[in-house]
């Protein structure tokens, strides 16, 4: 018995983001778990297995997974971007703690990921270039009332806001809402980034500001970056713009 | 005249956290501009020009790097972790906004990288796994009050916390401050995790508390997180604990 568990971050989508790690992991492993199209980003390798669930069934994904290696299998449980923000880590640890004695006893490696707020700076700029955090705006797992206050926060003290699962068919109004509650602190010229589908074919990024953001901006593969009241844009003939926070700060209240 | 300039996150040290497109950044610049340390991590290749510089030179190093690819060179500029995160890109951005006019027409990739909350959230579980901030702890580049401001902000709200640069030679007590202000708002028992050099052959990762904590357990490559009242450490017979913040949060002042 010398089950192992590696739960992988695959980056943002396209291979040139994959680390050599990750490349390892994902060779070594026996079978393959994970959403099915971040399993769909894996090339097949004769011999090795996959089994594709559904993105709203981590747990029972994990759990399968942990079982299978505490039988002895090596598996590899895939994620997009990092496996550490908004995705597959974090499920495994609740089933290894919630499950059977034996789990805690597998080995698990936790392979990190170039992540969707990472990838999506890379391309405009630096806009996380200062003090900055990552809210996820979804409400199945939180209440609504947690996401505005941490919005307040983030937003009063000055951190740029970076902005997962901002929309999805099942949740049409909270990232207006958002919105709403962001211009109550910052100015309307605050710069927003829109990254959508960053590293894969159909990428766009948009560069806006908040007074013109609009709910229509996002979809479920968008990554919003929220500037500060520092955060700049720097317009470049016949270029895409830079949008970059400065790494200094003067005033307190910035 | 056909200038470029890659700004490049090495990630954490080891190669095997090099991404694809960091590497061929690498192979195709005639000359590499970066902090010492980190360029003696980029293997030599014949006919590149390597220029060390020291890591409190920042926006010289950039302004050279941006003066050599106005002349036509091919440049890359080497950061630690990723770029985007307290790091080259965003000195590189600020001198294309203050430089001369031809520096706004230069081709400029970034290209992103495993930055170090990431390496150490990976190396212990998954304490980043719901929402949390990225502060930097050195206020040589802003006011420490603001720093004040931004802890109280990210603890009262629920956020976990990486601190970079959270001691050098010349700040000496701010991390002992920032422990005592965290003490105000978090609970003793609130796990803390210590990364130390991680990725590197030196590499030391500590799982403490709050109340344990101490400004001895950091030094300049230490990578500090501190989790929220929600982050949970699961116990492991012959093994290090694993640290995670679950996915679900149900108390709105948690």
């Amino acid at each position: 018995m010398s089950g192992h568990v590696a739960v992988v971050g695959l980056g943002p989508g396209d291979p040139r983001y994959l680390t050599p790690e990750a490349d390892a992991a994902l060779a070594g492993a026996e079978a393959l778990y994970g959403y099915g199209p971040y399993l769909d980003r894996v090339p097949p390798r004769v011999g090795q297995a996959r089994y594709a669930s559904d993105n709203r069934e981590e747990c029972a994904r994990a759990a399968t997974a942990l079982g299978r290696a505490a039988q002895g299998e090596r598996v590899a449980i895939v994620s997009g971007g990092d496996p550490g923000v908004f995705a597959m880590a974090a499920a495994v640890c609740e089933e290894i703690e919630s499950g059977p004695e034996s789990w805690r006893a597998l080995d698990v490696t936790i392979v990190p990921g170039i992540t969707a707020m990472l990838a999506v700076a890379a391309r405009i700029g630096a806009p996380l270039g200062h003090d900055f955090c990552a809210l996820s705006l979804s409400d199945n797992l939180k209440p609504w009332e947690l996401i505005e206050r941490r919005l307040d926060a983030a937003a009063g003290a000055g951190f740029v806001i970076a902005l997962y699962n901002p929309v999805s068919r099942a949740r049409p109004w909270q990232f207006g809402n958002a919105l709403a509650l962001l211009r109550r602190h910052l100015p309307p010229s605050t710069p927003m980034v829109f990254g959508h589908a960053v590293g894969r074919p159909d990428e766009r990024v948009e560069v806006t500001t908040l007074d013109a953001a609009d709910g229509k901006n996002a979809d479920m593969a968008t990554l919003v970056i929220v500037g500060s009241r520092e955060t700049r844009v720097v317009a470049r003939p016949g270029k895409s713009p830079l949008v970059y926070t400065p790494r200094a700060t003067v005033e307190v209240n910035a």
